[in-house]
């Protein structure tokens, strides 16, 4: 039991206070975080009464600074199932454009004596801020925050991934599209290197991929055919069609033709290769829709492991400081 | 017990799987959800506690292409008081304008295990599109696809007539102004007829009314006082203002003195007819206020047995797939 | 026990029926209220399961004609954590411009058996002609109605007082800043001066101040450093920026050197004096930020206060409808 640990995710007993990122979190964590999902999922997918009592009595604010009804319904779900009270809160980032407002809006939602905060916000290490000045009672979870992370979605895909390959051990994994601006892959880069697979590997053009790739951790190819040989679990991204314009691709069909997932390309994979994506897909961008649709597919699969992560994450974090209170 | 039923709103017991359309539905079901709706009607009339534990731990989504906060909070008070929990989420059809997305976005919510879609869209047909590609264990209820259908209206029409005049037997039942563009009017009517009311007529201008208006089983006025000679019920539609520019109808004015309901003109009907109307009404265009908060109007009652009804169709859907699991 | 009562906000024995203004409720009664937010005050900040089942299977309509996210969450808040169901629903002012359609959205919402209404409007009064139409069963809340009054607002901040005084005799208590535009300023007098402080004061240029100010039971200060000579409450009010211009000060900066609270000013109050303010707080224009996050500030204390309070009014107006349909 370390006396003090630098990484302030972490109470001081090393239990989860709150969860703003991969970084700094071992595998033994990650492994708990999925050990604890593993019971929710059977709670959510079979049980007549998808509802436990564990976060009965308290408040749950999903303060969101950019527009995400997707994610904040996962949050929303998870709450509820977790028979906690749930506050949906939108502001216009412009409202709250100086630091110090925003720490004001915070403080002011914490004074009515909530107990977690979600977060999601366009600037990156904004829920960090935050966490750094919440109460000693309040948590805070990292819904996205600018291009920096996105941990709950990381953490989901692994809970994914282990469902399906049990292990991390000697797994080869693709990330495909566009690197560069998204906070999912870093946060997937990180739990992956983490968790111990034996590669990780990110395709895609030059313009979307960061300069430095290869400090990640990761193997970079330019070529799908090359980056997918003999891979266990692919993982699309999303293009962003803004995105496209920037990387000088002159259109999406372009975008499809070098990188887009068919299902000639999966056959470089592993024959019993998993296919996954955060969400919402583009059919015919990055991914064809017998590939969306096929076998391999378990992109809706990863949406339903994303609320038994969610109830993991936000159990460990009330519980971890019910504990601290206690002692 | 019939082994295959083509409807596909029914399961394979016949019993009420999705609630989509009043085609379809016979006699005896549509018997079956005003009597379950009695026993809803007295929990949220009297009792000091206005709720059961009937879906506790399901979850509702109502998922609205279309705004209708009116509409959003009567299903959304329903599902609240069987203790379900409530998702509401509201998505601009420009989002989703291709089927396939559609499709992608249900998808996508459904594999939260949810268990029931309330569906609001303005295309015709978008709930029968979306029932028919939910998996074994998820509802749909169609709360108003374009002109189609509104079938919850209708139902809980019905139970007002029945509430007030005990046996649908040998009634007449009016239906006046834009039957043409009215999803109220099309439910009510395929309703009445198999409830096996005596007669049914419609009451507007040419240009308001179906060409085609007598093969939906109706006998069609063109005047009020003899559309309104001893009729039962009186049912007002509200006059949507772009129509009337489409109907070459000069003012609201004009329409009033043509189709407005005044206590004179009600005179025509029986002494204890009663007036209904979906809301919200125009006053002083198609109901003047004297008849609107008169003695005959039960139009507030239509809104409270809104929500029994909703409670009724929403519990026997949930329910006819607990059996079906079990079997 | 009186038999009539020219007051309408209590019932027949004097109960709190509905909770519109402070004007026409005694001493008495506001102490009540404090009275009973103080137990909840304790369930709020201290227990782990912050949640009473003293309205469950209530339906409360936070009924919004004004945007409000704040006050909107306190209500929200209050209700969930009394275990009622709760309802929102925001109505753009300008669809129910109409006295009349006002009425009729009130009636159709109360027809689907709710039992409370938390109304916000833009127009002072509107509550008032809620409250005077809704059926014997149904309370009215205000939440801020035009110019007129704030009353939650004022008795949380009543209750701050009282929790940091103990007592109202013998205070001094200052409101500061733009008192003739402000609601919240009107219901403060008004409960100052009913529960008997020695004097309220009122400081601010002649602009934003009602030019019979003195008849509101205030003495009047055009002066910082006179107005709060020894008093043991500073309340400071926030700047509306449209206000500035309208009262010819020519910049915020103007404004905080004459009329802002700098700790230098403070020093002139008591030395045990409290700083409020119903927030959010501009800094730097009304107050400097080494007050607002100092010693005397109770800021953030009034926001938990205000549940508290919320939670009292809530239970008090629903019991005393209980009380009276059981007699």
């Amino acid at each position: 039991m370390n006396e003090y640990n630098p990484n302030f995710q972490l109470d001081a007993n090393g239990q989860l206070r709150h969860f703003l990122s991969i970084e700094g979190l071992d595998r033994e964590m990650l492994t708990r975080i999925m050990d604890t999902a593993e019971s929710f999922a059977g709670v959510v997918a079979d049980q007549p009464v998808k509802k436990v009592p564990l976060l009965r009595g308290k408040t749950i604010v999903n303060l969101f600074f950019e527009n995400s009804t997707r994610t904040r319904t996962t949050f929303e779900l998870a709450a509820k199932r977790l028979s906690a009270d749930v506050l949906n809160i939108n502001i216009e980032t412009s409202a709250t454009a100086k630091g110090e407002s925003l720490l004001d809006t915070v403080r002011n939602i914490q004074a009515m004596h909530v107990d977690m905060f979600v977060i999601r916000h366009g600037e990156s290490g904004a829920p960090y801020f935050i966490a750094r000045h919440v109460e000693p009672h309040v948590s805070v979870i990292n819904a996205g925050d600018g291009r920096h992370s996105h941990p709950t979605q990381a953490m989901l895909d692994m809970f994914t991934i282990r469902r399906y390959k049990r292990t991390f051990e000697g797994l080869r994994v693709a990330i495909v599209g566009d690197i560069l601006h998204s906070r999912v892959a870093r946060s997937q880069i990180l739990a992956l290197n983490t968790l111990g697979v034996a590669q990780v590997r990110v395709i895609g053009p030059r313009t979307l991929l960061p300069v430095d790739a290869e400090s990640l951790g990761v193997r970079v190819f330019h070529k799908m055919d090359e980056g997918l040989q003999d891979v266990d679990v692919v993982i699309m991204l999303r293009l962003q069609k803004e995105r496209m314009r920037g990387a000088m691709l002159p259109s999406e069909h372009e975008y499809f033709s070098c990188f887009g997932l068919t299902r000639e390309r999966l056959r470089f994979a592993r024959p019993d290769a998993i296919v996954m994506h955060p969400g919402p897909i583009n059919r015919g961008v990055e991914i064809e829709s017998r590939v969306a649709d096929g076998d391999s597919s378990v992109i809706l699969q990863q949406v339903g492991y994303g609320i038994a992560i969610r109830m993991a994450i936000m159990t460990m974090a009330m519980h971890s400081k019910a504990r601290s209170k206690a002692s």
